[in-house]
């Protein structure tokens, strides 16, 4: 019986980030400024970020060191474990190979962490007292809690109302880490005041919630922001994940063929796949070609059905403008579980390597997503976040291919979360429960048409 | 900086559980026949016991192999971390070296499936096909799902009704894994029905739920029942732990002065410290002496307020007669957040060690464990279950007695478990809201005046 297992010892934990811009054939378009139209610089980005993080943000370098404090809270639960899925391949009687690298065993239970503790610790070197942010569900909060609590950083986190009421777990999560959390919108901003004062029981949104949490950064000088997906900064913090797997499949004696990750804002997706996308670009036709898939909702299909365009990443048009594949920033995707992947953009840096031809994408509905979470559970005992369950599919479908093919390829994927707080969802789920709400096509199309417009540079 | 974790390959996980009935100075009173007063035999258990198990809980063997497919299991999270507690050191400012294992690795996320998976496969490999349990709050219910979901199966589980209203998220996991969930008392028994006849909103209770799920047992062939506590065989099951912990301590160089445990049944205790007494009892006094705390909840402390007699393990008065530290069985503890340790016993070997002395047992009330288990959350990361909160709170007790006396001692802790499911009771300590509720003196007064007569032997 071969290992089941793969465990890099704490002393292999990779001691850089891996930088794809250093690889990329061609740079992606810059971010602009939706005034001037102009790219973005640093002194535009200082009121919300650190300098470090700034510097990050459009860094060139192949590696970027993790700085020793960062990995010394890393390894509380890294190197995370890779583990060959024996009895899911048994179960679904294919002559694949599947390995997931599980997120899970951090204290958050998710990927987020790899993130949040370099961020907070950049920020806590500058000098800050005090970081905002946002979050839906609460994966992203509860990450920077955890982060906040480990460096002596205030964290205040604006929680979308509906998942604050709905979801008290969560929330308790971050209360137990010291975090303070609001209910969004709040009286607590001019921008949260505006809404409740036209709708005093306003459900609350992600784009609200970001509104409200950068408003606070901007107008405190001992405060900033943070963010848990999409900027480029935040996806190299999750390339340690790549980079682990990549040397736990040589113990484990395997290379993949498909590389399999879900997609909202591409954080967890560019942390497993970066890494071996740059090993190919460096080796130029002359390594392995690999497949690298991308998984969204079917209910939310930037990568599968958006427009690659420029666009603000906020509902409330506050952010830079960046050049992604969207469905518009005004477009609201139905409700689902995998609250993680309902974000109307993709990362600029996912988008351009879609763009590339160098990743693939597909979309499935939420019951094929859960379907494919329960044979999992019951196969491999872990049951996964609701977004990990894209992954899951996404694996699946590409098993059950080598088993109609006849063919023993190697199949990784990004097994980001677990669903421990999820429950609910899964309950729905076993009960029939769960109905696979379709978005609104002409909602879409009007999203869509509302893209601002960015003249194509000279 | 030293190493955080210290993880065993999986070519070191135990291959044999260790059976501390070879090691006794003086063997525990047998159980008795309520009836005659005569030690049980196996073929009064084989109702309710496959015989593998009926064998290994009157096994005097120091080792017994642990067979291979349940090790195959066991990979998909064992051999579980050791990790020096750094950073609680550090916040406690202890000259002390504090390690725990963390146990909440696993797929239900406690200590439990060590001793779920073997029971389930013992009973698969005698032909069984559906194994029947009780559950308070779920912990052990949900280990049981996942076993059974590997070994094909069927688990009906009777959950106290209160437990199964007001917590469907453990439930959820349960049905997730392929488990039935009954609410206990139900109509499905005769003893479910003639609670219900007197009272049909009743709240239930894990006596009444044992009751329902020996009573189904014991009147199907093709079924049995599974405990996940208390028993010989159990506890036994659960020295993997303490053995693994053995090796890592080596690995890091150090040598417990103290091995510290919360006690509810006793499985997890055991599983972490009998090991530990083993080493002590075979080395006659030259091996180091090392202190075993028993932790336990000062609302149900029959280690340290109960009596040492003969008793029933139920309240209904269905199972044999077992010497052990009671509070009697008519006892109801006041509600607390740590439901699995809401026993009125205590397992009859860990009430004998504790009767010759090898152990030391001590109390805490619940909002002091809460407060621990913050510290601990804020500082590792891990939000320990409220079970775990109370060997966090002995383990920290312990430390800063080192730093009060200048002793660099070495403390382990057993992290039995972590908290996902549990965190309404982080809600409502954070929120003020969690009473310390004292037991009744006078019930129980009169509980342990209702202990059965049973005459010493001669």
């Amino acid at each position: 019986m071969a290992a089941t297992k793969y465990l890099l010892d704490e002393s292999r934990m990779p001691t850089h980030w891996y930088n794809i811009m250093a690889d990329l054939p061609v740079p992606p378009p810059p971010p602009l400024h939706p005034g001037t139209l102009q790219p973005v610089g640093p002194d535009d980005l200082a009121p919300l970020f650190p300098m470090a993080l700034i510097a990050q943000e459009v860094a060139t370098e192949r590696e970027i060191e993790i700085p020793e404090p960062v990995r010394e809270v890393f390894r509380l639960w890294r190197p995370s474990p890779l583990v060959r899925a024996h009895r899911l391949e048994k179960a679904l009687g294919t002559p694949a190979r599947i390995y997931y690298k599980y997120e899970g065993v951090s204290p958050a239970g998710s990927h987020k962490p790899n993130t949040a503790v370099p961020q907070a610790w950049y920020n806590a070197q500058a000098g800050i007292r005090k970081i905002t942010t946002e979050t839906g569900a609460g994966q992203w909060g509860s990450s920077l809690a955890f982060a906040g609590a480990l460096f002596g950083l205030e964290i205040t986190v604006f929680q979308v109302r509906i998942s604050y009421d709905q979801k008290p777990y969560r929330r308790a999560l971050m209360e137990t880490y010291g975090a303070t959390c609001h209910p969004s919108p709040s009286n607590l901003t001019n921008s949260g005041r505006a809404i409740l004062a036209k709708d005093p029981n306003h459900p609350g949104s992600l784009g609200i919630a970001i509104s409200e949490a950068v408003e606070v950064a901007a107008t405190h000088d001992d405060t900033k922001y943070a963010l848990g997906s999409v900027l480029n900064h935040v996806l190299m913090h999750q390339t340690i994940i790549g980079q682990e797997a990549m040397l736990q499949l040589e113990m484990a004696g395997d290379d993949p063929d498909v590389v399999v990750g879900c997609t909202g804002g591409g954080s967890n997706f560019a942390g497993i796949a970066f890494p071996f996308i740059g090993q190919q670009l460096r080796g130029k036709g002359k390594t392995k070609q690999r497949r690298i898939v991308a998984v969204e909702p079917a209910a939310c299909p930037s990568l599968t059905r958006g427009t690659y365009a420029y666009d603000f990443g906020d509902t409330a048009h506050l952010t830079p403008l960046t050049k992604m594949h969207t469905l518009g920033s005004t477009f609201t995707p139905p409700g689902f579980h995998a609250g993680g992947l309902r974000y109307h953009g993709m990362a600029p840096l996912v988008s351009h390597l879609k763009q590339l031809g160098l990743i693939e994408a597909t979309a499935y509905h939420q019951n094929d997503c859960f379907a494919a979470g329960v044979l999992f559970a019951r196969a491999e005992g872990i049951v996964p976040a609701p977004e990990a369950n894209h992954a899951v599919k996404g694996a699946i479908v590409e098993a059950l291919r080598c088993k109609e093919q006849g063919r023993s390829e190697v199949i990784l994927l990004n097994l980001c979360g677990h669903g421990h707080f999820d429950m609910t969802a899964y309950s729905n789920y076993a009960a029939g429960k769960l109905v696979d709400q379709a978005y609104d096509e002409g909602e879409l199309a009007m999203a869509l048409s509302g893209l601002p417009s960015v003249p194509e540079p000279a």
